[in-house]
Parts: structure tokens; sequence; C-alpha cells
């Protein structure tokens, strides 16, 4: 079902990697919802995705942008003005990478260069994004920007290593810019903290598949899926949500506020019982 | 402009005082948005209130009921149900009063009997309101159930009192019976932590003019009005949010997450120099 | 090893129950490290206790007060300032009762009277204790004063009810009294959040084995005893903690700050192969 | 007054530039509690710095070291454990810079290499020092690690740009490198969140002046000095505080948990009142 919640407003995507991409999520329901926008993606991840199905879904034209280089996102942003016809209303960061986790790298045995990379990719970009934005005078008063965090940022998950310092550096930006950004152009920033999602990136990380169960056990309304994420971001890039600003704001069934379940209770329960049998 | 977005919803809302309530401008966009939903008020408070002027205007039924009493709750939900001609989609509590702040008694001076009264009506009843739903079946799979909150809660405000205390129970009572709700029926339970607010009853406060003021210089947006309120919690209270419960939600410009404005840093330094003149 | 931390320093020390109790260890550790105090409980639950025991290993003498009667505290105070030869330099308030919880009560069906009961016992008596405090002028300049907590007050455990409720109630009120007595005598007031804890007290929530054992696997230090907890509650009783204030401090070997440890992944991981099998 | 509470540990001390540093008060006090240790800074702020003349007074061995260069870490841990004659089991991380408050950039303006440079010199050092002791297997079980944060992690001051984001990392990584040293040797890792604090290191940020008035009004017992730091950081190098990991700990005097405090709203209403002169 749509409601027309983006009518008229000019968007920027970033991170559509394939259909299970979050961003691919979005851009489909901001298009349902009546909005047009660009779709970006690194030159590199982009050759294997299939954005190029995408965009022709969305009638979106696809700017290749490597989200570490201001030049690439001043490009992004001039070209998407001149297509899109006028400034930009929305922008979605869903960008994150860390070589540390690729490489299954502990916690105790960083590569400080790649941890750089991990930062600069996953957080820094958020920041960049944002300052070429304010400098090219590229966003609309009232505008938001959204980008995609995770409770890592919060409470460590082994497995989620560099990616949690940059998740947490994340947010810390979108407050810093958040307050920057409201006072000069009435724009507002937020993270949306999202549940462990089934994508070709999340899928990625080692364990993951124990911590999406754990995170389903524990959640009363289950785990959000990329599709309800992108209904979520929609009311975030509305009218709606204009006063909700610098926030991290939790997408996740209910598992940030949960101790525990009984459903993980009873788990544990019964793989007691069998240990004593 | 309106969307639609609760197209088909049946909704219950209470606290709508005068025009200066968030819960009259909820109502007002409600209807907007396509709902239909009863009005309640404590009988006290109606007899005050222009609330018949309201009823009209949303085409509502008005149910009275105390919001401590669960006999009236209970009326409340059944009738609901009988005159909106089916289960309930979504629930606004919107309900609070301190007698030891109408007394004007300091925190170190309370009246404990007047400090239950104020649980029981601010915080109890949230609990009441969702323990009767339950009991009498009476909210639909994946209901929406939002109380308002102030940021009290986690920080101190000397002229606040025991109502910072019953905001910290109501937002507490949101996580345990967003919890069971989650389980039991999908519905989610949030509250919404809302900047001052010039009501009514927002006014009675001793200090309110003052901290109005602060709010809005530390808040790069300002302070969100009663009608940026309204149109927040219709987002969520429809099925874009669907995945987002035991959460408290700042709704508040920014102010949450603000260390010290610089519109305040001046203001602090011009006091200084006047001082020093 | 004791380094007479709180030489010289007048006490109250509430709800040491037996010799499992939280109370009890600080108690030891508090008459170890040089102070002189007095121990209370509610005149009920000291003839099941054990308390002269303990209050003979402490030199301490008992006065017995329900912490719901305003009169009794002023008793207590009086009594203690006479007995210890001055004013007090710590309290410790370790107190909380739900009857839903003793009659296993679900959190959807509360018995109100029973909720106010468990509010009153649990919370209340907090600020009762500081605002009887306050006008006897019963507390030395720079005092101490440490509520036990617990992460139900933010995240939910469903075995847990109103009495997660209490403890948000009872962290607010530390954080409202820790302004105002700060102010006042520069009095500082914490909670200490400490892990699910063996106690007899503990033992009688159902379903508290289960998550004893959850904590333990989460937490990367396993749970904190009793005697950790003595321990810590011993610094913030001392002069190197004066400037922490209006904060709830956890002590509970990282489990407030664990998104999923690798010993529970691991846990549920077996679990599923059985099931399997 | 001396207790001995840290009689027989070794430690690592950084950051002592001067004697108003944090980090110069911790190694007095320490010493006074019967720590020994070494000192450590960058080679070139210690030419600027009295570093000598506090390392008479602790009669403690100056290791000059880059806290960006694992080698120079490496470094430090062998020397130590030699000086010192064994395992470490304490270390202060009180290290920071930002080149982009330096020279006054605006959150708007940064230079993103000096903003990398401030992330690696700010919190990645924290990271390096762990790791580092990790592979050296430097710490004894039960050993204590703190690192200075500020609120800036939490909460936005426009003046602290990409500061508040290398703070908002410091306190990931003592949450992700305390959940793995937990695990490993129960070594616990901590930050401090201390008040804004007249350091040579502080006094350098702009409006600092304005904001540390602004703190002092707000927190109900003031400002934490350096001295009040030392004293708390002390408890957490202590035997007593052992089960507490992973947690961000505010030294604030209530600043954290303020809403807004009767002596600002003052100010701003005589401030209010000369406006209208």
């Amino acid at each position: 079902m749509a409601y027309g919640l983006l009518k008229g407003k000019r968007g920027i995507i970033t991170g559509a990697l394939d259909e299970k991409s979050i961003a691919w999520k979005i851009a489909l329901k901001a298009k349902e919802e009546g909005a047009t926008f660009t779709l970006s993606n690194a030159p590199l991840a982009m050759r294997m995705g299939a954005i190029k199905q995408l965009a022709e879904q969305c009638e979106a034209e696809i700017i290749p942008a490597d989200a570490t280089s201001v030049e690439d996102i001043e490009n992004l942003y001039t070209k998407s003005i001149d297509v899109l016809g006028g400034k930009i209303d929305f922008v979605l960061h869903s960008i994150g990478m860390s070589p540390n986790i690729r490489k299954n790298r502990p916690y105790g045995d960083m590569n400080y260069e790649w941890y750089q990379k991990s930062l600069d990719i996953s957080a820094l970009s958020f920041h960049k994004m944002m300052q070429t934005a304010e400098k090219l005078d590229a966003l609309n008063e009232w505008a938001s920007v959204v980008g995609l965090s995770y409770i890592a940022a919060q409470r460590t998950f082994a497995f989620y290593t560099d990616m949690a310092d940059a998740k947490a550096m994340l947010e810390s930006i979108a407050r810093g810019y958040g307050y920057r950004f409201g006072k000069l152009k009435n724009v507002r920033v937020n993270t949306v903290s999202q549940s462990p999602t089934v994508t070709t990136a999340g899928s990625g990380i080692g364990g993951f598949d124990v911590f999406y169960e754990y995170a389903q056990l524990m959640s009363p309304l289950g785990n959000a899926t990329a599709d309800d994420c992108a209904n979520y971001v929609i009311t975030l890039f509305s009218d709606l949500t204009r006063m909700v600003t610098m926030q991290n704001l939790f997408h996740d069934g209910g598992f940030s506020s949960v101790g525990v379940s009984e459903d993980l209770a009873m788990k544990l329960m019964q793989a007691h019982q069998q240990e004593q049998q």
C-alpha cells in the first residue's frame, strides 16, 4: 500500500547491492511513495551487483561514487541535483565494510591500516557526505539524512570487531552533524539501528547465523526484515518526522530493550537438560 | 496534507483537554489520516474542557473514564469497540497529573499520598489500559500503543518532582508490556518523549517558561510543537513502524543529544558581560 | 585485606536478612574498613533473619524500621545518630519486595493494590529515607547514599514484573534526590545495578536460576557476587568517589554491555545440533 | 590521606604533561597509595612538559612513546615490566589530540587527514595499547585499564568537533576490548567521563571557558577537579572494583543527569530581565 509520503521529494540512496540489500528495499519503497532519486554505490561493488535492474524499476540514474572520496561525493550531489531537477530532500547512507572482518581477524589481532579503512568507509564517509552537501548547499530546508547502524555500537558482539567502533562513530557523527545541520538548514540527521538482516553483506560476517537466531529468540516481534526497515525509513524521510534529529533509533522488534526472553530461557533450559542426559 | 495513513484504523485517544493539548492535535490529525476513534478524559477534567467541540470535528464519541479505575477502562474499551465496530488498532495515553506539583511542593517535601496518586494517575494508568485491553482481548494484531513522556525521566528538572519518577515508571511499563504484548499479539508499545509544550497542563508547572526557553535555545530545530508531535505519533500508529517497540523516542528538535548549544553559550556570555559592567 | 577506607564514618545499613544478603556482606566489609553503623530491617523480616549474629559481629545496634513508615525512618535516624554519636556519613538502601512476584502473578495479571505496595516498599521508601534525612538534617556534608538496583530497570525480564518498574523509579529517585541533596549538602546519591545474586530474596523469583546462568554465560567476568558488591559499595561510601552522583552504576562483570557472548552463542549452537539429531 | 589501595601494584600512566594534567594528579595519588609505575608521553609533548619533576617525585621512570606507534608501545610495556619487576596491574590512557581543533576548524570544514589523525591519536591508540599488551602478555590477571573520556561522546558540544567522534570510538573500544580481556585474563576496561577540567590541553579548546562555567552551573556538586578524578581512578585501579567492566563512568558532579539546574535557570532569567531593561 502506498500513501504518497514522499511525493515531490528528491533523494540519494547509497548502498543498494542486490535485492537483499536494505537500501534496495528502501529504493523500491521510496519509488512507491512518490520520490525520485539517484542510486549510488562504490564502482567496485556495483559491478557485482544487480543495481541496473533496480535502477530501471525505479527510473533512477546510477551515479558511481567511492564514499571515501570527497571528489566522488561532490560529483554525486552535483549530478543528482542536475538529474533530479533540484536540491536534495533525503539521503540514505548505507555503507560499511571492514577488511578485518573480511579476513576474519579477531579483535585482538587488528590490522591497523585496515582498521582505519573500516572507519573511513563506514563512518567518515557519513561525515563526508554531509560536509560536502553543506559546502555545495545541496540540501533543501527540512531535508532528512539517515544512516544505517547496528546495536554493536552500544553492546559488544565479538565477531563484529572494528565495525562496532565504526558504528559508534557513525552515530556520533549523526549527533554532531545533526546539531550543525539543524541550526543551518533545519536538516535532521538520524541513524537507524536495525535488526540483524539477511543481506549479502550481513551474511558475510562469521557467526552471523547464530546471532540472527539469538536476536530472533530475544525480540518479542522477531527480527525486523529489510522490508520493515524500508517502511520505517520512509517515515523518517517524510514530513511527519521533522523534529526528530540527532537520534539513534532502534528498529529491532524490541531486541534492544529485552534483558532475556522466555523463548531464550526455554532454549537454555532444554540445552541444560540434554546435557544432563 | 493528508496521506490516508490511518485509513480503516480504529483508535482510542485519551487526554484531549483543550485545543492546546497534544492529544487534541493528535485527534485532529488522526481524523485527517482516515482513522475513526473515541475520545476519553477524566469526568472531572472534561467538564472544563472544550472536548465536545473536538468530538464534533472528529465525529468521535466521548467516553468519560477515570484512568485509575479498571472498571472505567473496561467500559472505555467495550463501548469503543461497540461504537467503532471492531477491535482497536491504536491507543494514545496522554494522562498525567501530580498533586504535589499543583500544590508547589518541592521534592524535599513530598506528600506521600499525593505521590502515590501521581504514580497511579500518570503511570499505573498506562499499565491498567494495557492489562485491561489484554484481558478483554480488545486490540487487533499489530496494534500500536503510545504514551507521552518527558526527558525528566532521564535527567533532573527540579520543578518536575514526582512527575519525573512517574515518567520513568511509564517508560518502564512501556518496555514491560511491550515485551508481553509483542509476544502475544504483535502489539507494539512505545513512549514519545516530547519537547516542553505550551499546553494548559504544561504551563501549570512552575518554572515552565524558563525551561521552555532553555530547551528552545538548546535544540537545533527548536522545541517541537504539539502539531509536530501529532504528525510524529501518526507515523507510530501507522503500519510503517510495526517493528519499533519498547522504545522511548525523543521528539524534541535534538534537545536530548545536545551538550551545550552555541545559542545558550552566547546567552551565558552576554549575562557574564552584563554582570561585569 | 582492609584499608581503613571508612575510618571514622557513621552509617545506616538496611536490608541484611541473612548471610547471603548483599547488605550483610556490605556490613561486614564496612566494619572491616573502620565504619560504625546501625542495622535496620523490617520488623517482620527480622524475626526470620539471623541479623542478631551480624549485629554482634559488627558491634552494631539493630533498629527495626518499616521502610514505608516515615515515623519509623525518623526513629531510625534519630536513634542512629544517638547511638553512633553524630550525623550519618553513608546510607545503604537494600529494600525491595513485590507481592505480585511472591504470588507468581504474570505482568498481564497484576493486582494493583499489591503493585502500589511494591512501589511503596521498593522505591518510595528510598525517597522517604532521603526526605526524612533532609528534614532531620541527619546527614553530614559529603555523605553518600546508595540504593541497590537491577538492570530490569532498563531491559525487560519477564519474571521481574512490577519490580522492574519499581527499580526504574528507584533510579529516577536517585537522580532527583541526588540533584537536591548535592546542592543542599554535597551529598551524593547513586544506585548500583548488581548482577543477579544468589540471595534468599533473589532465589525467590521464578526463573531466577535460568537467568543467573544466562548472565553468567554473557558476562566476560561472570556474575559479580555479593562479596564483590560489598567491595564496590565501600568505594562509593569512601571519600574517593565524592563527585560521582545521580548515576546508576553497573556492577555486573560486563553483562550490561554485551550484545551476545561467544559462550552463549556456543550453547545455542549446541542446542541446535542436538535438536537436529 | 592514603590507604595503601595500590600497594604492590605496578602500572603505566600516560599523558602527564604538566601539573594541571589529570594524569599528573593520578600519578601523584597512585604513588601515595603505594603503586610503582612508569610514566609515558609522546616524545614531542614531553619536551615541553615538566614531566621530569613528576618522575622524581614519584620515583618513576619516563619511557617516551608515540601512542600511535605499535613499536613504541611494545617498548613501553617491555621496559616497564623490566623496570617495575613484573607484569602490569593498571594502565591509564590519557591521550587525545585533534589537529582540527587546534586549527579551529568547524565541524563543517574538517580536514580529513587530520580527522584520521585525531582518531589515531585519541582512540586507536587505546586499542593499540591493549592489543599490544595482549600480544606481549604484559598484564596480570585482574589488571585494570582506564581511558579518560568526555560527555561529548553522547551529546554534542559544537566546539569539540572530531574529538567527540574519537571519544565515542574510545568508549566503544573499551567495551570491545573489555569483553575480550575479561574472558582472557579477567582484565577490566572502563572509561571515565570527566567534567571539563582546567588543564593545558582542555584550555586549548575554543569556548572552553563558557562551557566550564555552564557545567559548573548545571552540576549540583560543581565540576569535578583533576584531583577528584585522581581519587576516583585510584578506586578503579584497586581490587575493590574488579567486577566493573565495559562501562563509561561519569565523574562529573552530576552533570550528565541534570536536565536544567535552578542556578542555570536563574542565570537565564537574569539575562532576560537585563535585556528588557
